[in-house]
């Protein structure tokens, strides 16, 4: 094993441990990240509750959801959203999967999620509606194969996060600190919105709020949050991978 | 004491331990699970508070609520809730009561609790609503004898959970997993909800869905989140019982 | 000092750090009982946060909120609140005042705050509203002569909760026990209250239930809550006083 | 180092660790201190989270934001907002920028925040909304140069207190302790007015009431607080500076 994939096996641990801590995944919800040598690849963990994960955990998937060297480790259900978005995505390194409370009430309504604070201007312009139940009728919901994954990775076209009908949301970034840090502002951004609408009419970003807030959210930023989340969830914070 | 007796004692101080951390119960509430080896038998802690409870506080009562061996332990007036339960549901082998804060609105108003996140299934196609006042009058609301026991038991037809006006929620498992599970999700369903309704009109899951999710509900999910349970309640995760 | 005094100091220190450990206070609100030897007297930190308070903390004071022993330890302000309630009804043996976020809302506006679960009943049948304003015009709202004490205390009747308009609560009981008891659910229902009303007509408890279930709380139930609030608040219980 | 900027330096580090355990802050947000030997200087730790704030991280700047002795330590980019406040206000002494959650909606929407409870009113008379839109157009909403923070510093005029629109807050005060406890109290009041308005027409603090409580928010109210909040983030308490 290279120390490189070492370091992106420990980010990934840290990662799901955040996601943990500050309460966007509970038992469920999982986190990846695409091989680092081998972009038809990617690493996610044993079916586990996120909060629990070591780096034994984690395993390797072809893009279809194949694993490598499985032993005895029991793969999540749903990890063919993470192959389809690599799949549909190169410019995409890690997903998120949740179910974060705030993000739920979106999913089921006709209400639109539309970022209101600068913090959360990460979760970009528009923010999709999946329903599995339009393609695939009744469904337990889960996306348990190929094409119900590529039937998702679609309806998130080129942007960073997408909500499923009674499900949850999925978050694609760039590096595994900028899904992290997106997951957890489009949970606030859920709250706030929420909170908003009953206050009166909400001005929300324009479009060019927005962008100028997305090309500012760079290392500087996503580091200060991550040394924090690190500490808080009991990791240690290594350079960025 | 045979070993699988032991585990299931074991089993239940978890349970307790369990819905007090992820606060479906506060000071007050209870869960039971049908004695192993008598099925006309139940185990239910001395009156305590859940997030108290040892080992040497499980209690075994007749179905009738009679203690076998109370020595100077005092028994929750409420027992003849769950031996209600198992006398009318052979299929029941756990119970949980309990008064998680978003499920007592929807037991004082007209709105019906429906699921709307796949998580949720679990709680069933509907969610009844007893109330003691139709049959019983004023009282302390409590159910604090088999009558009242048996006609909280009738309300819940063959379902798994139900409400209480003015007082709570009843849930019920084919084991102490199932039935902590489903009350950790009712209590988010309620959550759910109450946040979704004013944002316009909700989507709930349909029949089939939820249908399909209960039927993908066995241990690979119950045990991921015990798992994780167990190890925030500081518990030891036993094989399941 | 006698041994009941002793017990009686150290329920107290208890009593606050429940209060704050359950989110009744925050660094503000105080508790106090009656002197258990001489019924003119009532004990009460000095003016410190409820999280804080050690044994030496605890001042003696008449009914007319003069310090008996002060040595260098300076008094609650709105130690009125207290003194005018011991004068007013004999019955009462311990006082709690306190500002718990969700009352706050029913003492701004129309909205009267009413039992709605079993566990609130003990708030009792009627929960009055005191305005400082309308007897004593603009002031810092706070309690701090016996004027006001007395007018305060005349609004609550012989009843067990009262809202102070822009301010908060205070609570009687005839231990401290029930005091906090009655705090800790005083604000639950409050939180309740404000769910249920947009989810249609509220069922509230009958007249004739709040009376069984008042009729009902005794030291089975207190004592229940007790023990496990104590262990949380990282306290040794005692037998009650 | 003379002793007194030891103690200012000590109770910065204080405040900021405060800020993140009350919630005011999360990973982003800052509270300065206007030097208290030179007061066209003031002290802000580098761009940091707050939780994790030690006294080595404490930067010295001119008013308009130039680093003294920067070596490898990165500047907050809205220092701005902290310098123009100490140019515009020579009685102001210390400065928050947060995003506390509940401000925020009151900062998107054309509702007025005002204090509705005693503890509150130290947010002051006025909470104007200043929206960076209006003069600067499209940006990523920070204020980032001192025509920005100019700007910003207008719109409190002699206020407390003010909202940045799809930002955040800020608030000045006299001292440290006085900031910090107006801040947690400005989250508080945008808290309680949310729940409050949905139950009816709300009684806010008369323009009265709000000069008696501010007039009696002296060192007895702010070192209580101020006590309880350190040992709850784990601080020595000092003398105040």
């Amino acid at each position: 094993m290279t120390q490189k994939l070492d370091l992106v096996l420990d980010e990934l641990v840290t990662a799901n441990r955040i996601l943990a801590r500050e309460e966007v995944v509970d038992s469920f919800g999982h986190v990846s990240v695409r091989h680092p040598e081998r972009p038809d690849r990617y690493l996610l963990s044993r079916a586990r509750a996120p909060e629990r994960i070591e780096v034994e955990d984690i395993m390797e998937f072809t893009l279809e959801g194949e694993p490598i060297d499985a032993r005895d480790r029991k793969p999540y259900l749903e990890r063919f959203i993470h192959g389809a978005l690599y799949e549909a995505r190169p410019d995409v390194q890690a997903v998120v999967h949740n179910h974060s409370p705030s993000v739920i009430p979106f999913g089921v309504t006709g209400t639109k999620l539309k970022p209101l604070l600068h913090m959360c201007a990460s979760i970009g312009h528009n923010v999709p509606l999946w329903d599995s139940h339009d393609k695939f009728g009744d469904t337990a919901l889960l996306v348990e194969n190929m094409d119900m994954g590529r039937d998702l990775a679609k309806s998130l076209d080129k942007g960073r996060t997408g909500l499923m009908r009674g499900h949850g949301a999925v978050v694609v970034g760039q590096t595994l600190r900028q899904a992290v840090f997106i997951s957890v502002y489009l949970e606030l951004a859920a709250k706030l919105q929420m909170q908003a609408m009953p206050l009166g009419s909400v001005k929300y970003l324009t479009d060019g709020e927005v962008d100028k807030v997305i090309n500012r959210t760079g290392p500087y930023t996503l580091d200060r949050a991550w040394e924090n989340w690190c500490r808080r969830a009991d990791r240690t914070m290594n350079a960025s991978v």
